[in-house]
């Protein structure tokens, strides 16, 4: 049977395991968004603007493994942008579908609204270009194949791709689909995967402290299960980058905690500087991650995974699979007596006092109070600011997902982002740490989430203003303030009081009463905290501090 | 007295004529953020999300000549990409200014947050590069050179500029200023000036019905009053294109109304496609402006004149400016006696029989009564959609300045946009129309506006949904469905009670109520517009079966 090239390609959508599409109608997609509505395997999410869809998108992919988003030509895939670039810095993949205009104005230049009225047709890609691991103009010539081509990238490569649909290419019909996307991963060439095999054996056979850090790819790859194998066979400390927070359980015996630099736990620092075999999966010692680059590591020790490269100290190996080597290094490792465990080290525990009902809360009072909070097989979602530098430092029970952009850092990405994790796993419990700047950014996405009947638990940080930025640079300066919302009538502004409870929190007392509350699932919940202005976990201040020398080293001089 | 480097930039701006910097604070442009607060001539206004930013400095340029926005590098830039854009599109100046990392780490391609953690330090670069017509990162060694520069191609193009300030570099010191940025626009070849003046005269001088048409550029370069000369002494009929309304009076004896193909008023079409000599001025023929292309139009009968370039039927003249010419015409031309006067028609006036005062408010009663409520005097903004398609057709009395996105056309734009025209002429009354949709979009500005103490009339046109797409395709589509807020509450939400007054209309009287609250000017009004969902002006219902004609051709078929 004969399906339309839109069809076609929510049947890829769909194959790939999407089930929720995220974007904002328009003109140039109106018809492929009647084609979604249409499946029976897919729904479409309406998101009140499109840079929130991109960071909907974005979340969902994260739990769901990948996800697709609609916008207009123009006007919406250009909104969209800055969440499409989010998504390429953290990996993460996302299938961008552009409506554009019919191909015939495109191909006759013709000025059309949505465009810069210069016949240009180009431009939108050469940004998207930018941001996405493959491209394509999906015309009816090509069209099966280039969104096979496009979506298989996706898959391998986990980072987003960009798709052009124009407006009257999506109703045309094509043959019937006969064979199902080819996911396969590539396969490595023998020669250098025996070589590269026998390297990484050696190194670790002969290392007398080996040891393992994780970042994002080892999520993004499914390398988790094996990097856990290979651990426990050696008895290999397990640290992660900042961005890998909870791929491996906390109470993994084998994790040690979170490597950064100088500003690690001794225990940890050690074990990874001093580590003679470090085995890096897809490390990126980014200034967040390393504590503005106080990391020292020995360049000779370390082993470099990459999905679908190898770095050894001898050579670099250019066509060997990550999960295919760990899989082939198993069986042949010997196995390791344990060594001295190293228990997993909570990076910076805040000092904290028995809290006093009536006190106002602190940041160390209420991020004590959610280290008691968490359960098992949550999912955390964070916003950047004071919230992100803080939630990372929480102990994760077992099966959390901890989900916040630690390399991109966009501010306002972790309300919608909500959104689409909780789409995607609506039976977990979510919760969501946000300051007042970040809600600010994305507000109106609160109604999204509230409308589609999700229930995440947020935690609106107020501390009246850009705090982050305070920390940094002009802790009373008129451009860090924001205006002072009464954030707690947003609900009733959605028109949602039912779907969604509110509380304010000022103190300890209050905040425990509205975290029990939190035990009826049948709701909503935004819980408001108020927090000191210029309060922040001590590693922000530093940070903050180490941030001003290193942006505007001649403030330090005056 | 030497300064910084940053200071140097601010004096600029200052120098061109702006006096607010819109935007959104971020770690790499905090020192530039602090020079400008304490700037004496130059204010920042904090936006809540850069998007939103990019469309305030949009309206304020719009008012105010010229505009300023500062980002931070990455996150912050790309969220207002789609702003500058369509600043680009409607040809509005712009200087956009994204503070950057520190020069060190761009050269040294340093893995930071707000970037791709690649070392790739080219592709913000490379998106803004698409809709900006001059770029520099300023750097102490060409710091005025460049900033001179740019700011000079803002000018004289009059549109968006993008400017990298290294976060260590704005506090760079360079000597004092001690030139005025040159701003003159380039002269024009003698000898092709002299031969562009001869065939322009003549041309004019030999037509029977010579006629003048008008887009964007007529305003952007200060052409309107010498071409309001030129029809007067001449006694020719001036039309616009609908991105131009409003710059010639329509109570000018001259004015004749929107051209808009076979769509305008047969007088109208008559005197534009009938002319034997049509003076375009800086015309560009989009779907929006032609009703999707149905003019007609005879090529050798039109001469095209652009800023800086001229098109006759014998000669493309590639450096002539537009304002010399206009000028050195108008005192050779024979003057003309007075033809038969065409009076100015509005487009589309719609039938409407007297209100009743309980009835149900109908998209034609709203608009009447709107006719009779604009003062001499008043700037509209209006968002796409709806508001726009209507607004486009009030009668404007004298001295109406009207602000829409006639080509870029991006729902969201008009609450911000207001935002930027409220602080660039604050004397004036201000009027904003938005659809639900479009608030949904960039809803967060309504505070921004309201803390700045600023007193728009904002009519929020509350038809459930985006209409325009439901006319389009999809009328009873969930994807054309928004979710129905509260809209009334935002502004206690907001805080901001004593700053605006909310109205709820649902029938004539209950607008004539709140149309006569306004006049106590001390507040700004909210006044929600309940309209039936598919209600439309007959000229959008016409266009949008054009568009759905045209992007989605099969769906006729079916």
């Amino acid at each position: 049977m004969s399906i339309t090239i839109g069809e076609y390609l929510l049947a890829r959508l769909s194959e790939i395991g999407i089930r929720h599409v995220f974007g904002v109608p328009g003109d140039f997609n109106l018809w492929f968004l009647e084609q979604t509505i249409q499946s029976d395997s897919l729904k479409f999410i309406g998101c009140c603007n499109e840079l929130n869809a991109a960071y909907a998108a974005d979340g969902y992919a994260r739990l769901n493994g990948i996800s697709a988003l609609v916008t207009t030509y123009g006007v919406g895939e250009l909104a969209s942008l800055a969440g499409v670039a989010g998504a390429y810095a953290e990996r993460v993949p996302m299938v961008c579908i552009s409506g554009t205009p019919p191909l015939h104005a495109m191909r006759e230049g013709a000025l059309l609204h949505h465009t810069m009225a210069d016949g240009n047709y180009t431009n939108m890609w050469n940004c998207a270009r930018e941001f996405t691991v493959a491209q394509a103009r999906i015309e009816p010539s090509n069209a099966r194949q280039e969104i096979d081509r496009v979506l298989r990238t996706c898959w391998i490569e986990k980072r987003p791709v960009y798709l052009q649909l124009p407006s009257d290419v999506a109703g045309v019909r094509t043959g019937p689909i006969t064979v199902p996307l080819d996911l396969a991963f590539p396969r490595s060439d023998p020669k250098q995967f025996a070589r590269a095999l026998s390297q990484l054996s050696l190194r670790l056979a002969e290392a007398s402290a080996p040891a393992i850090l994780l970042d994002v790819d080892a999520d993004r790859f499914g390398l988790t299960p094996l990097i856990e194998s290979l651990a426990e066979a050696l008895h290999l400390p397990i640290a992660h980058l900042a961005p890998a927070k909870g791929f491996v359980s906390e109470a993994h015996p084998l994790a040690i905690g979170l490597y950064r630099g100088a500003r690690s736990s001794p225990e940890v620092r050690s074990a990874i500087e001093n580590s003679d075999c470090l085995l890096c999966i897809g490390t990126r010692f980014t200034d967040v991650a390393t504590g503005l680059f106080s990391h020292t590591l020995n360049a000779a020790s370390m082993i470099d995974l990459y999905p679908f490269s190898l770095r050894t100290d001898k050579e670099f190996f250019n066509a060997v699979g990550a999960a295919e080597l760990l899989a082939a290094l198993l069986p042949g490792v010997t196995r390791r007596a344990p060594s001295t465990a190293i228990s997993f080290v909570q990076q910076a525990p805040p000092p904290h006092a028995e809290s006093k009902a009536q006190q106002p809360m602190t940041q160390v009072d209420f991020w004590h109070a959610m280290g008691t909070f968490l359960q098992a097989g949550d999912v955390i979602v964070s916003d950047t600011g004071t919230a992100g530098f803080a939630s990372v430092n929480l102990a994760l029970p077992s099966g959390v997902t901890y989900i916040s952009q630690s390399i991109w850092g966009a501010l306002g990405y972790g309300l919608p982002a909500a959104l689409g994790a909780c789409l995607a796993a609506p039976a977990r419990r979510q919760l969501l740490f946000v300051g007042d700047g970040g809600l600010q950014m994305s507000v109106q996405e609160l109604s999204t989430i509230l409308w589609n009947h999700l229930k995440p638990i947020i935690f609106l940080l107020n501390n009246d203003g850009y705090t982050i930025e305070r920390l940094i640079y002009g802790a009373n300066s008129s451009y860090n303030d924001i205006r002072a919302w009464r954030y707690g009538q947003l609900v009733s502004t959605f028109n949602s009081e039912e779907r969604a409870v509110v509380h304010s929190v000022r103190n300890h007392a209050e905040l425990q009463s509205a975290l029990q509350a939190t035990s009826d699932a049948s709701r909503a919940y935004l819980i408001e905290v108020f927090l000191p202005r210029m309060d922040a976990h001590e590693p922000l201040v530093r940070f903050a501090r180490r941030a001003a020398e290193f942006d505007f080293p001649q403030i330090l001089e005056d």
